[in-house]
């Protein structure tokens, strides 16, 4: 019956990606966006907010590899970890991965993503009851603004500057992120790509620079973002992403990773020309 | 009239991208292959050889930088460069810009890809009556069996295996490259993607490492190929593409790049685990 669907993703008027829907699973709509699982040839479940590929079984392990375990390898011990968005769960199940890790909060403003995820994509779900975890449903501009805890490490796992992840883009929210981050804490946000988006990565790390004393910028592969070549943004009270990350701690952890390793670690700051001659002055990338 | 005229690339039977075109610049069929060239919508024009696309002028400097700069760059003295297919030019475009090149000769199998992108996308083609280039119209696999000179540096800049290219994803092939190459020369070769193509790595690498000591895959961005995240191969007789690499070469140059750097020449030889654990005893990168 559902032979002939496609999802066309339209990067922008001039360039789509075409996916093959083998079923529907999900279809929703919340009060914040509309929401679909599909099951798709060759890329596994999918999830998709507003008609946006956001995560595919086949690849969701490179950016959830990236996002969590280059802060948290950075820092020497992350204990209190938030997330910020990340309905689907992915980037909470790498933060427990790590042993150091107390409690891992996470802010999801959309019941409906982390409903859905929980129900159809177990593969990033999984771990969204680990008695670890503090699933908070609620808004994520709001958390920040009022809470009293301290954190080690913040990841600002958002959809793009559209919809409900807009406040996640500005300099209010990012203010709030300092004050609720521990004196040697970390950030890191998606960060969008160089090859179609540098102005929104010009505007991201502006806005951080205005907060912290240096932002960074690093790269991973993403089969699904247009562009391919994605990236996360890197702030920190006092660390810095390469030279105060010791890649025996990524040996000495056990752990193993499809994406992720340490020599990736710190290649992954190695940007293009054209990235670092378009964000000349925003990122202190050597 | 064209205003409603996209091209659609299949990369698989589950996954397609799909370009909006301004105008049909030139279409033709040589014995090898079909051959168009298009203006898109935001990404200039574009090179298709049998519906696949080749080069766009909007990213086709990271494809030519990351072929080019990387062998010529660890070579400390190339002088003599023989380029296999790159029919559109960019990879001799490249070569040229080494002052120590003396002589860039090229074999592309067909003549319509070189006379099509002469006449419609100069941007990669311009170099290709410079006074250091040998350019021959005929079979690279019937050259490097022929020839008596010696290369210091090949680049086998060729399509996907299938049609023209086929041999030289070949043993013979790289047993022919392997004897006209000097005592201390390099061959890059187009090296698809570990994405979508893995299969084609591990055979390409196969017979890389039945005639070379050491074969290693080397990574970079490209927005119009499957997968995103594309590679080139790096063979040598002697040479190590990082330890045997001194940075302060690139900058005496005096050149620069919009994609490469000496940064990145490094880094991108840092794989993902996925890369490094499916090419597990084919290539030496640490």
């Amino acid at each position: 019956m559902h032979s002939d669907l496609w999802i066309e993703e339209k990067f922008s008027d001039f360039l789509g990606l075409r996916i093959k829907v083998e079923k529907v699973l999900f279809s929703g709509k919340s009060e914040f966006q509309s929401v679909d699982v599909v099951e798709t040839k060759g890329h596994g479940k999918m999830l998709l907010n507003d008609g946006l590929i956001m995560v595919t079984e086949r690849d969701e392990f490179a950016y959830h590899d990236m996002i969590a375990h280059v802060p948290l390898f950075v820092h020497p011990n992350p204990k209190n970890v938030l997330v910020i968005g990340g309905g689907d769960g992915g980037t909470a199940r790498e933060v427990l991965r790590h042993a150091s890790v107390e409690k891992c909060t996470m802010v999801e403003i959309d019941a409906m993503v982390v409903d859905a995820c929980k129900e159809h994509i177990p593969q990033t779900s999984k771990d969204l009851e680990h008695p670890k975890m503090n699933l908070i449903i609620g808004d994520g501009v709001k958390f920040v603004n009022e809470t009293t805890e301290k954190f080690d490490v913040i990841i600002v796992d958002s959809t793009d500057p559209i919809g409900p992840a807009q406040p996640l883009f500005g300099e209010a929210f990012y203010q709030d992120v300092y004050n609720c981050l521990a004196d040697d804490g970390i950030v890191v946000s998606q960060g969008e790509s160089s090859w179609y988006a540098m102005d929104i990565q010009q505007s991201l790390l502006k806005v951080l620079n205005s907060v912290f004393p240096n932002s960074y910028l690093y790269s991973f592969s993403n089969l699904t973002y247009p562009g391919g070549l994605w990236s996360f943004t890197f702030a920190s009270k006092q660390y810095h992403p390469c030279r105060d990350f010791n890649p025996e701690r990524v040996s000495e952890s056990g752990l193993s990773f499809d994406y992720y390793n340490a020599n990736l670690h710190t290649a992954a700051f190695a940007l293009p020309s054209f990235a670092l001659n378009g964000l000349k002055g925003l990122i202190a990338n050597d």
